[in-house]
């Protein structure tokens, strides 16, 4: 039951636990696209409304979060500005904002929160984390391979196994789509229906494609061709003597041979029949699939002209997405950290400034420390809430160690305790710490 | 001059080095609270509009970034959701929802933006990030101590000198109050005023109490009282036989003694003239001060009411904010950052796939490395584009290394050139990395 307490539909809060298991995600993203020479970009939350509208198509425009106009125009209820949608437009923006302060090729990663106003449901969410890893300037596979290598070994580092890379090239999925007779009117609508086929069995695509308007024995055709056993064998033939076809396929070929050398064996195959929804690509394309995972962990691809048609410079451009989410369901479960390491009991108010000093030592160590913020005076109220935190040590300070100028320290697993000297407690701690 | 493709106004993109510089200072906030033993909360950029409407005054509220209604209700104009102001209401809505799941005390750190439709200005932005740090649950003043000792250790930590923790205690306040004869209708607005000490004349905020109704030689008086030398010690004078007085400066001569075992001497200073804004304070507050700096770095204090006042429960609090954009100001300046330690060449397309593995090996040593993405077949551009990455290094590969079995490597500062066999590549690039 959702309470007026609960975040806003379709966002999330993330109280410590999950909060960190995100973070230790992110940071081996932004590790792993760092040692790549991809470099970080920050973006605003908001862009100018005008900067969004009409690049997203007419349902994504729909989905675009509005944001009122301030000050006296308030009352219009007009929006000016738009919470970020992707991070493809304001990459854009940005390139034609520092065209020449940018290096050439640019290699930039983006990670943060994007919001769509979707119907949220399973895994859906308003307010989720995107990450894209782009280089811009460059027309060699190479710029490709290397793309696909760093998402690679981001979603190894990230302990996550069972997937492979889906390659195939828009050249490819052009040069069928004239192989087999398909009107060039028809082309768009084909190919949508085309990427259902991981989703609907061959007959029902096929019944839609003759509903397109494709003749029933061409689709019957092209549908049996990229189906089955054999399909890229089939392809291949197909397309031998199509010119844009066999372009295409020399293209992935390329990119199969480079990556060969790169990644495990079988991470990356040829798949003519992936799609990729968006029409904006030119070349190569690939997604990710993962065992037993509906959809797809990520997807990208060669796409030279999208950065000046949404307003930026005529650049090459190559790069893809990581469904950071998707890939967040699959992390090995974390194990339940702790909040402290060492907990520091206050046995008595004017014990107070010797175990803050107790607790400064521990954190010069590199531990984590904090004293009992309590009301109690008994030592067993504060081994419960030093045990609470998850705490490996506690340390006591009270009147027997007072007078024995020393200071207690309790192992919380085993309960053994030993008496270590104040004057030489801060080498204790380092080595505990080590 | 803006243009079209700058960002909104009041907000900004961050390049790779501004990226970075911001991210490293972030990382040691993140860290220093996590070794007190805050942990991180994370909260959606909205919450529902009534959540925040009414919580920060009529000033406030109108400079809450609305959202509008998705969906049919669009035409409306209407919003329903906001951006959000500050980290405190979201943590009080967060207390609220998760309050059996929360450790006791439940000590937090957020980082993050947050938004303002504030007028944009010299170091005031629109999107600018905010980080508090709050305990929940906890009376002792060991608990305003912690703050302050995290929050010293995160400004020592990001390498700023010659900044001081000014406390003083709302109790202090109000027993001043009653001292000098203020009527208790006028109080609020004599804090108001009191708190300009630190902007203009003493004469100057005397007038404006008169203003207020103050009868002049009370407003003398008290202006007298908190300015000029030894004015602590004409305070404590003052507040001797006043009930809420006395037990004000026992709270602030409390802290100063627990402080005085963990800070530095001269960190923190009583300051009877410090008022802080904001009402909702009722017992001890702080603010950082720093050499040159107008305003303040940051500040905080015990707010006891405020969360229940929020909408969530009825616990004692205190905390602290940091002026994570001020702060930022004040970084050491960073070292210009390279963006690759090893560039590798491709001086032929068919030796790719070696670069490649160059590459990788170069990051399996734990170094940044890429290979080289543009057009061009000479050697002379290649290492342009290495020397432009701010490589260390640059590994060459062409046919001379082919017949030898071996790669070149060069170091970018002196120009030395080694000749290294493929098989010993790995070891030499982890003695380079070491």
């Amino acid at each position: 039951m959702p309470t007026q307490f609960d975040p806003p539909s379709g966002t999330r809060d993330f109280l410590a636990r999950e909060f960190e298991t995100r973070e230790r995600a992110f940071s081996v993203i932004r590790s792993v696209f760092s040692r790549y020479g991809f470099e970080p970009l920050g973006t605003p939350a908001f862009e100018r409304l005008d900067v969004l509208m009409g690049k997203y198509g007419e349902d994504g425009d729909k989905l675009i979060f509005k944001i009122l106009r301030r000050g006296e125009h308030e009352e219009t209820g007009e929006a000016d500005l738009a919470l970020r949608y992707d991070m493809t437009v304001p990459l854009a923006r940005v390139a034609a904002a520092y065209g020449s302060q940018l290096p050439v090729p640019y290699k930039r990663y983006a990670l943060g929160p994007v919001w769509r106003a979707d119907r949220p449901g399973r895994g859906r969410y308003r307010e989720f984390t995107q990450c894209d890893v782009d280089t811009l300037g460059s027309v060699t596979p190479l710029a490709d391979v290397e793309v696909i290598c760093a998402v690679n070994d981001v979603i190894a580092e990230l302990g996550i196994g069972g997937f492979r890379f889906l390659l195939n090239s828009r050249r490819v999925l052009a040069g069928l789509l004239e192989a087999f007779g398909v009107p060039a009117g028809l082309g768009a609508g084909v190919l949508v229906t085309l990427d259902k086929l991981d989703k609907i069995t061959p007959a029902e695509v096929s019944a839609e494609l003759a509903g397109r308007g494709l003749p029933e024995a061409n689709a019957a055709k092209l549908v049996g061709a990229m189906t089955g056993d054999g399909a890229a064998e089939r392809i291949r033939d197909a397309l031998k003597s199509n010119e844009e076809g066999s372009a295409g396929l020399d293209e992935v070929d390329a990119l199969l041979s480079l990556l060969a050398g790169q990644l495990p064996p079988g991470r990356v195959v040829f798949a003519p029949a992936m799609v990729r929804g968006l029409s904006y690509y030119t070349g190569p394309i690939w997604e990710i699939s993962a065992e037993g995972v509906p959809g797809s962990l990520g997807g990208g691809g060669r796409y030279d002209h999208l950065i000046e048609q949404l307003g930026g410079p005529d650049v090459p451009a190559t790069g893809g997405s990581l469904g950071v989410e998707r890939l967040l369901l699959l992390l090995p479960e974390a194990e339940s950290r702790s909040r402290l390491d060492v907990a520091v009991t206050v046995m008595d108010q004017r014990y107070a400034t010797r175990s803050f000093a107790f607790a400064a030592a521990a954190r010069s160590a590199g531990l984590r420390a904090s004293v009992y913020l309590g009301a109690s005076g008994k030592l067993g109220r504060q081994l419960k809430w030093a045990s609470d935190q998850g705490a490996r040590w506690s340390l006591i300070y009270g009147r027997t160690e007072e007078e024995a100028g020393a200071v207690t320290i309790r192992d919380m697993t085993t309960g053994e305790q030993s008496l270590v000297p104040v004057g030489g407690l801060a080498g204790y701690l380092a080595r505990l710490a080590h």
